[in-house]
């Protein structure tokens, strides 16, 4: 775990591979993101010399001081073992290998990999990679070769992330910062020759910064399966684990050969794995998402999976019952006294045309207060165990600040209550109103839905485990 | 069909329910649109007259000039059926009938429908609604009464759409405009007491502007299924027709009864019977705005479900075969020989690390001109029936001219191409190369697999029909 540690917060690093002719070679654009963006003090090497960026480059590692934490290698295969080599004399104990050409290419490859994971072994070196691009913590770390201007980073957050593609890491973070959700750090594992994903969940499981695990996996190694879904279920009781399995198809799995060469595993097999350790399995990127960011709001837990539904349009109250269906989720119709206790606290002249059989549809008409009050009232009935909203701002008496005055109705209850708004720049301020405040919002209704599936299969769990 | 003819194209309309004191009523929304937005010519009916921004409020429909082709009514419900029978007296034949207060709020209510529905048939009134936000046609008509700077509106273009719920109608403009997909008309039906879904169906069948035909329902009346289905038989070989069922699930179905009193239907059946006729049955919303946008560029037949992929991302790669694999599409390995000629195509020095089985991983190393060299080598396999570009513009290679310069290749071959590319404005320059040059791009690698999907299903009926 030093090695990790030190990976994630170095003090000093070094860049394996800098060219100093080539600006945009890999290892100039990680030197010049840690030097520059990171301001963490980096040495370049290359064993010609000269100069990067006005700064010496260093020979070899073996020329360089001895206060490095962490070494990022991006040079051909072939010169890794020997760098590695020089790491482990020098008492270097994190290094990041973004080189590519090893279990992926082939059989030379994978021995080459075998030999590169003995010297780690031997030396006690703690080895991400082959075949990444590296760690990203937001204001501290990021060794990912790709143009800065090319993808937009998220703020510092709760969520860790770590994933076997390069590529789907990188779409993440467009993703998480386009929604505004924050990570704690995010991790390229690439082949995972040495240090697997097991290992970073253990470490970000107990990590206090950390509130959700999320992975991307192709494959485990034989035996590895085990290791993880036990590893998960120590951790699942403090925080959930989100998992999005690739390869589960047969192209899939063979595409996974190519990429990251690991042993895929049947859908049904990984499914019933997961449920039973607690890990959420999220079957698609749209369920990632989902998951991610609802558990990054520490949601209230759902005892039970019925549903309390508030529109404003009766297609979306249709559709979001068609969704929660779905995923199994209930609608219970509410008895004549509830609906009659909600339409009291509507304003009058469109009680008439309000329904409250649930979905509750207080119509195009409704303002702000119909909504809280309603809410108000429904949030506090024992025949559900969360509320659902629908927010269409088109509605002329819904107002921006709807968001703020909803959730503060919310705060009052013990009840999971998730929202869903439409995704436009115009509506940010009623987004931001809900979710500085502490309810997570779904960008279409059924992201709104899988946000309620995500903390009832969490609550499930835990009760089922006697944790809540 | 002289009714709706007028309807979506009128000359001169009427409004009847606009305030003289209240300039946020409903009625004085949708005139302040018709006649200024739409700068149609539209006289304001009030009973007690005076003036509305300055135009002379009509006392009555008879005191009206005669020239009138539409009458958009805005007024409570019991006093519908005088109205009507005014446009009836004036020989008016289209009206749009936006009040609530039907068979949605239960016997009273459904009784007054049928009295409206007999007037309406009396005299020969094409009527729409009601409860309903009526009809938009982009620079021609817009009666939908939301403050427009609430609703973006898209451009216009080729899909008509009709929907039985206003929200959902309303969500749809919001996404069309964003996805910059065009479109003829957008009706919102309500209750469909008169003119129903199949008319609409039936008009855009046989009008030239029209490509693809996108439909919301929640239910049939009874009988109505059949004639439907009947219909869109007939349209099908000229052009595609996509529905979504709301109300398939117990509980959505239980909201339609206080949305718009539909019958719906159990999935199974919809499903079979949109199958056999040639429907092309969209299970959510994503799958709504794939369909509808594949097929609005028109896109060239799949002689079969084999799939080639191309990216510079592993995982993406994995990723789209676990998707393509969920939609029966097929991704055939390719033999040696193939894996040579498009390895021939790579810059040397990459030819080592990409890899050519399908999908074929150009590695994050790739340029533009190797993207369209193995494109170009990957057509013109007669083992592939379309081919799939996922594009990750992060790589440094990948220019923001790739989507053009791909497209063109394309065009040199008989095969459909669909890209993904991440949805983000700084790639739009990707994206709109991609779509000014015919192929449309996924914003998810879900929805560009879906695209592909909805091209093979009309593809394969079509075979089927023998119609191709």
């Amino acid at each position: 775990m030093i090695g990790l540690k030190k990976m994630l917060n170095p003090r000093v690093a070094a860049v394996v591979g800098v060219s100093t002719t080539n600006p945009f070679n890999p290892g100039n654009v990680i030197f010049r993101k840690l030097a520059f963006e990171n301001g963490l003090p980096t040495y370049p090497i290359n064993p010609k010399g000269g100069t990067v960026e006005g700064i010496a480059v260093h020979k070899s590692l073996t020329a360089a001081p001895n206060d490095i934490d962490l070494v990022v290698i991006s040079v051909p295969a072939k010169y890794v073992p020997g760098i590695l080599t020089e790491c482990g004399e020098k008492n270097i104990k994190s290094v990041i290998v973004v080189s590519g050409g090893f279990s992926e290419v082939g059989e030379a490859g994978a021995n080459l990999q075998s030999e590169i994971v003995d010297i780690a072994n031997k030396y006690g070196i703690t080895m991400v990679g082959p075949n990444c691009i590296g760690v990203f913590v937001p204001d501290v770390l990021d060794t990912f070769f790709l143009p800065s201007e090319r993808v937009a980073r998220p703020r510092r957050g709760n969520v860790a992330i770590i994933s076997q593609s390069g590529g789907w890491l990188i779409e993440r973070l467009e993703e998480f910062a386009g929604r505004d959700v924050g990570i704690a750090a995010a991790i390229s594992i690439g082949n995972a020759a040495q240090t697997r994903v097991t290992d970073f969940v253990e470490y970000f499981g107990n990590d206090n910064r950390v509130d959700v695990i999320l992975a991307y996996i192709e494959g485990f190694a034989p035996g590895e399966g085990r290791d993880f879904v036990e590893a998960c279920e120590k951790i699942v009781p403090k925080k959930p684990i989100v998992v999005l399995k690739g390869g589960e198809s047969e192209a899939g799995h063979r595409a996974t050969q190519s990429h990251t060469s690991s042993l895929a595993g049947d859908h049904a097999i990984t499914n019933a794995a997961f449920n039973q350790y607690g890990v959420i399995h999220a079957l698609d990127e749209d369920e990632v998402m989902a998951y991610a960011k609802v558990f990054s709001f520490k949601p209230k837990p759902m005892k039970g999976s019925r549903v309390g539904t508030l529109t404003v349009s009766g297609g979306h109250g249709v559709i979001a019952s068609d969704e929660a269906a779905q995923y199994g989720l209930l609608m219970p119709l509410f008895d004549k006294e509830q609906q009659a206790s909600m339409r009291d606290m509507m304003t009058p002249e469109y009680q008439g045309i309000a329904s409250f059989r649930n979905p509750c549809d207080l119509t195009g008409s409704a303002s702000d207060i119909d909504y809280e009050k309603v809410l108000d009232q429904m949030l506090g009935f024992d025949t559900i165990d969360a509320a659902l909203l629908l927010l269409l701002p088109y509605a002329p008496g819904i107002s921006l600040q709807i968001g703020a005055r909803v959730a503060n109705v919310a705060k009052r209850h013990q009840k999971t209550v998730i929202a869903y708004v439409p995704d436009l720049e115009k509506y940010e301020v009623i987004i931001r109103g809900f979710e500085l405040n502490g309810i997570s919002v779904g960008d279409t209704i059924e992201e709104a839905v899988q946000m309620l599936n995500g903390i009832r299969m969490r609550s499930k769990y835990l009760q089922h485990a006697g944790v809540i």
